[in-house]
């Protein structure tokens, strides 16, 4: 495997296949598989999970890594071509970038969320100025529009809850959020679920629906998965017979990269907060699901996350589970 | 071992046991011991000391540690409970700590030091918080109350002094400082060296008793091993014959959580620096002891921190070893 | 190993016996020569370069290390002698230098680069200071006048590109920066080529000479190697036949310390930006090198680094690979 970028670039089988890789060296540990194997971390954007996740995958294989982030001084990277390096930043990733992945056997970019321009980040361009850089294997580690490790942690855990793949009805839900936050996951999560032949709702209010692009990439997954996608603005109708609501705050697509437009848009949608009251319609066991970090009482009510239908902390270690099979495969090739 | 929290949920005899591993691990290195596990480190205080030994510690017996830490742009961390989180922080303890501890095999914690309220600090009331969140094994890596780490290194260096269990006379001494510091270390210090046996005395100004029931503590476990425990405002007769003495500077608990009455009561103190004249009545080979890190002309005259009493370094150097066995008896459990 | 400190230390046959170790650890990884030692990382000042590839050395040969850098609160580390530590430091390098190499088989340590009095920079006089203060392998991860471990992988840059040492024409240029910046590059560069055997000419402008101790000591390598240098502010004379153009920016010495008289000394300098014209009178494949962060417009243009010329991202992965035999060399002796 040289690039971990997309669930997309992966058939059902192939998935399939990396999380039975992934559960055998959760259960029977390999810590000298990757022996004297180096994966770089390159985050231009702050993180914690995967942060933590990619670090303990590496040693518990008997690899390591090594981190590079913007909480380091070091000195602020540029990123645009063509200009003159008179100011602040003293390096251009035009350098940074290979010069990381040479330290490595592979390496691991999380992207920063430019979010001004819409089609741009659609089009992932800035992960694919870092794909030209780069000659070792790569793992998209959140990118404009993508975060194919969460997507395959879900996936997986999934799985472990016995959440049907056909006939399995996934909502993905919008939620109140106090800043404008980027696409990256719910683009993987729709098209996840999707392409795990679910039965998938977006729930979303008016204003916040997801571009056309990524919901007809996510449909096309749906049909030749064998499942379904629909759109709903009704909270009640969506949740009918839900397994999972899967909750995530995003930009109004409409203002996007125009802050105050999008503060206007969501100003009145502070009840897009889940709770029990949401679950009346769907079944008994409706599992909740979100990525994290996620907030309190914003976003979800205490009651839910603390209660037996949240398994936020099962997704969130499944990342490092899911992450030891995407480098195991990149750097030993079996 | 499930817990490593105090040092007093340990007898001497398993005190022992752990130091006698801890020598065992240093003279003779298992760099295979630990291969494949992961130590969970989580700040939420600064630190040096304790950030590289426990780095290094699992290093040297073959396994890795990673680190969050409060320098990251981890979007701060929320822990008070049934609030809305709809200010700066974006994540709460409560997924914060589960998440990380489910990376590794055991969980460090460096607890921050609330300093508001006396009986919830004497209580350790957050970090016993922090134990609920976590379903592995456990480091305190100094919470409001305790640094059974600090504490355990400070006892293995004593041993290799030659100091006397019993007969020992071991002064814990209060130092100025212009800001008002912790009960951690004194608390740990004082009750170490009464479970070892030794003939106590806290030397501090009027003003800066440290509370009953550390007091009492202590004083049990010195009557179960056979040693004694007093207070003094004496410098001279508190240092009478004394084998050590152990500086460090801590918040009047009179004034506690209020800075500009501690900031008052201290400020005629500035003689309480340790410094030649002191050892006077003491042992002509009594030591000078501090966790480090220490402010000279302050704490302590350059004169003892570069002379032959100080054995500063020998204690952090300790930190490393007496980890060492801490984290291999957890791991492996032989 | 006990000391990389210079690599004037070295002699060229024991710099060809380092190279010939580098190469075979990058050809025949050894992922288990350093298990269970730890290499102890102390940055004074930031570093990218530095951090990871020492880093991903000790993961390559099965070891570790940790890193303690200014990014992290630790207090402030204060330098001073005999000062009475009342303010913002929480803790002086005489305590954290040592505690830091106590817990390493071996330490690098990246000094700050003063610049306030040249002599004192001229002696590594801080750096000088930290090699009393351990007593474990040491290594100059850049101090105020060197940087063996670029040196080191220039040079075998250069042994792989094929570049004669014995007549290949080696010039380093001062190049425009917006700021003032140490000599440790320039110094560790025009020594380094002398030291291989090469025609060396240091290529600046009226009132950016390098220091005489610096030339004369370059001139005493190039003696003993059968190499030569010397000074030229003209860039076609100097650029004649080369095979390799060195690039770097340094503070006018004339006005070492003195921002504005720098400032004012440079301000007509901005041609000194590295560009394809510069290579009309040299060898068709002169190769352009630097050690990186590179300002792109500034110190050279967008065509000469994206170019056939460049080779400055092998010069970075030489980095690693010189390294790990460092390490090897002072971690086990053979």
């Amino acid at each position: 495997m040289k690039l971990f970028n997309d669930l997309a670039d992966f058939s059902v089988a192939e998935i399939d296949d990396l999380l039975t890789l992934a559960r055998r060296l959760d259960e029977h540990p390999e810590p000298r598989a990757l022996a004297g194997r180096v994966l770089a971390l390159l985050f231009l954007s702050p993180s914690l999970r995967t942060l933590s996740s990619f670090q303990a995958a590496m040693i518990r294989l008997g690899g390591g890594a090594f981190v590079i982030s913007p909480d380091m001084s070091i000195h602020g990277l540029e990123s645009r071509y063509g200009i003159v390096m008179d100011g602040v930043a003293a390096e251009h990733i035009r350098e940074a970038v290979p010069v990381i992945a040479s330290y490595g056997d592979a390496i691991g970019i999380r992207a920063f969320a430019e979010r001004t321009d819409l089609e741009r980040d659609l089009a992932d361009t800035q992960f694919a100025e870092f794909r030209t850089l780069v000659d070792k294997p790569l793992i998209n580690m959140e990118s404009a529009i993508n975060h194919p490790c969460q997507a395959l942690a879900d996936w997986k855990t999934m799985d472990e809850l016995g959440v049907p793949r056909q006939g399995g009805k996934f909502v993905l839900s919008w939620a109140y959020h106090p800043r404008a936050l980027p696409l990256a996951v719910p683009t993987a999560a729709v098209h996840m679920a999707c392409h795990r032949g679910m039965d998938v709702t977006v729930l979303r209010p008016e204003g916040f629906a997801l571009p056309d692009s990524i919901m007809s990439k996510a449909r096309k997954a749906a049909e030749s998965s064998g499942g379904s996608l629909r759109e709903s603005t009704d909270r009640r109708e969506a949740m009918e017979g839900a397994h999972v609501i899967y909750a995530k705050s995003w930009s109004s697509t409409q203002h996007y990269g125009d802050r105050l437009g999008d503060e206007k848009a969501r100003r009145e949608l502070t009840d897009w907060c889940v709770d029990e009251p949401w679950f009346e319609p769907a079944r008994e066991d409706c599992r909740f699901m979100h990525c994290l970090p996620v907030r309190r009482g914003v976003v979800v009510a205490d009651r839910i996350l603390d209660g037996p239908r949240s398994v936020v902390i099962q997704e969130a270690r499944n990342r490092m589970v899911a992450q030891m099979a995407v480098v195991y495969r990149m750097l030993r090739g079996d």
